[in-house]
């Protein structure tokens, strides 16, 4: 008979909507950006719960929070679950939210249930994944597998002038942990799918097999300054609108390679930026996103391409200031064929699913064994306030997170 | 025999040189954003050259400075000289300068040739003629001339959360003199031209005969947030999108209706601006010029159904949300005259030209006769570091100033 662990929807729902209080807006959502004080009240709300399931608290360098439960065997690694706290801006309750506190429902259902596990469990919060004011973004999951250092982290600058370093520092959340890799038995991060693909299957659990290709990059336009009203058009150099006519091929070239393929321009800063001088910079940060390789290749080149055009044909300088690239990544056989047995068992027959979006398994999975759960979210919408898991959604992803941790840290 | 005033070139060189380091910037250009404590320093050094040479001086509630060269008649209205000291950002060293130091050329001359005058002749600092951080520009004379009241003015905001009147508190410009208009004889304010006609003209003096019809405006594009990689493109409703086609219309548009016509987009607000969120609002703020009624409204329908369009094509909604409109005024025959007459009796003859840019001297215009006065500036270049006007042409229009100002205050 297969052993499963059902996680307390209403336990789980009640302390998402308690958190959900935190970093409150009026139109319903929260925001609760990295290193604010949102944030730091989300972070002193969690430790306080994870101190009440009897965990061990520690927090790094970089303020990821580390809640461990321990194994009958100390010495073995440890399975690792969590997300992120912090949200979009405006965000919802349940991106990142739901696989920390799903994480937390984790333990508390092993206990209800009076179970010990060979492998500790350590629930993670990592800091800053979402990357509002402080770019790039999975900046705790990152400087943790030692893919940015410390001092490269701590100097990463917001636009309002402010650094990681300074404000992790201002909210009291510099741990004495070092901010370093440890060894883990594997880790998994339950989260909202961020899309429709579970809906419109009518299935309740996703399991990632792979990731996208993914660009985040900053192109950037220089032209000249002149008085917009007396400058004569064939001598102006206007940088905002070489920026314009490549926004709006980026939009369509999000649609040029079928419904798996997306681009779009997401954030523009222009200087001076004022009502009646012709801007000389202008600064254009996109996405680009498909599963498929080639296809992807051909809708970067389209844009470095029409980019060069634009700017050749209204007389200014671009350039690719700044890339992140990610390349597919597939996760362990081990990992996805654990998490597909666990909502076989709980009878939620899971669907296989690349990841569009990032998120911290990703970095992680470069250096441990890693999984990732799926549940659906409504219309697809997120970074959104009305960003919606049904309880029931919701407890469905953290029961198959409890039973794929039970197996994997094995029952003691 | 003609009278003329010959004003000097060394000594207004050297006051504009001088001027020219305050907010001085690398580039070589300078930043005197109004009531900025560069602003102020420029005031400061304005009024200590004004009572240098023995002029009344006196600041209204709006910061407006009034130096005043009292006539054999006190009871008769003044001859009003001047421009404005507040630059661009980055801005040159002549838009709205030389209009001011100018005019004080114009008393120094007048005292040098020991030349009294029946009417008084006032210099005018106009606060806030740019609109770099406080929009609209042309504040100053907005107030004085009743186009806006005190209470309007000092509520405007800025970008950065200031207000205008807490801002001339703040730099100690909020004068005792009420900010209300006083009865004028004439009103002269010299320029840079900041286009090529003069220069292509080879010709020193401009006189302005009409302005054109010009249309700021500001458009918003409303969407709706999502993940910018998980969203699919077709429920998309990114508002930058939308955006960006129209400020790639609006420059083609620019181009459309001749050499006269220009218009750009100049500046854009998106929130929430970061690099994983699709936009829910951009707002584009763009400038529409054009010398004749039919081709301006074309043009402006153009922009507006072009933005219905792509609202409807992108699913976001769009709504015009700020205008400021000026339509064609044409000078008094009696200042443009005068104008030419001091031109010619100089040895200048003018060229006479419509102003395409806004200028205090249009708001005055509507109150009082008015009369504008361009000279050439290098290859039309304003609002940039590399604005210049030559000492030659600076002091030209200092000289048609002077004699056109001594013809309107009657010598004693």
């Amino acid at each position: 008979m297969a052993i499963t662990v059902t996680a307390n929807e209403t336990r789980l729902w009640r302390d998402l909507m308690t958190m959900s209080r935190i970093g409150r807006l009026p139109g319903g959502g929260a925001a609760r950006i990295a290193l604010s004080d949102a944030d730091r009240d989300g972070r002193s709300l969690f430790i306080h719960w994870c101190e009440e399931a009897g965990l061990a608290v520690s927090v790094d360098a970089i303020g990821n929070i580390f809640a461990r439960r321990e194994g009958t065997d100390p010495s073995l690694p440890a399975v690792l679950l969590g997300s992120h706290l912090d949200t979009q801006a405006p965000g919802g309750h349940f991106d990142g939210v739901l696989g920390v506190l799903g994480a937390l429902e984790v333990i508390r259902a092993l206990d209800d249930a009076g179970v010990k596990t060979r492998h500790p469990i350590v629930i993670v919060n990592w800091t800053d994944e979402e990357a509002v004011r402080y770019w790039p973004g999975m900046l705790g999951s990152s400087v943790f597998c030692g893919f940015m250092t410390l001092e490269q982290a701590y100097a990463v600058r917001g636009p309002d002038g402010t650094t990681v370093g300074a404000e992790l520092s201002r909210i009291g959340f510099v741990g004495p942990r070092p901010a370093e890799f440890f060894q883990i038995h594997c880790h998994f991060e339950l989260h909202i799918e961020q899309g429709t693909r579970l809906e419109e299957a009518g299935r309740t659990i996703g399991v990632v097999t792979h990731t996208n290709c993914t660009r985040f990059a900053a192109v950037e336009f220089r032209g000249e300054n002149g008085q917009a009203a007396t400058t004569p058009m064939r001598r102006r150099r206007n940088a905002l609108a070489g920026a314009g006519r490549l926004i709006a091929v980026i939009e369509r070239v999000g649609a040029s390679e079928g419904e798996e393929g997306s681009a779009s321009a997401v954030k523009i800063d222009v200087e001076p930026n004022n009502h009646v001088n012709l801007p000389n910079r202008a600064l254009v940060w996109y996405i680009v996103n498909h599963p498929e390789r080639a296809a992807f290749d051909r809708m970067v080149q389209m844009i470095e391409s029409e980019a060069r055009s634009i700017a050749a044909e209204q007389s200014l300088q671009v350039e690719t200031v700044s890339e992140w690239r990610s390349d597919p990544l597939h996760f362990p056989s081990w990992t996805v064929g654990t998490l597909e047995e666990a909502a076989s068992d709980l009878g939620l027959p899971a669907k296989r699913l690349h990841s569009i979006g990032a998120h911290d398994a990703m970095v992680v999975a470069k250096r441990a064994p890693t999984g990732m759960i799926f549940v659906p979210c409504l219309d697809g919408i997120s970074h959104n306030e009305r960003e919606y898991c049904s309880p029931e959604h919701a407890a469905a992803g953290a029961s198959v997170l409890a039973t794929a941790a039970l197996r994997a840290a094995i029952p003691a």
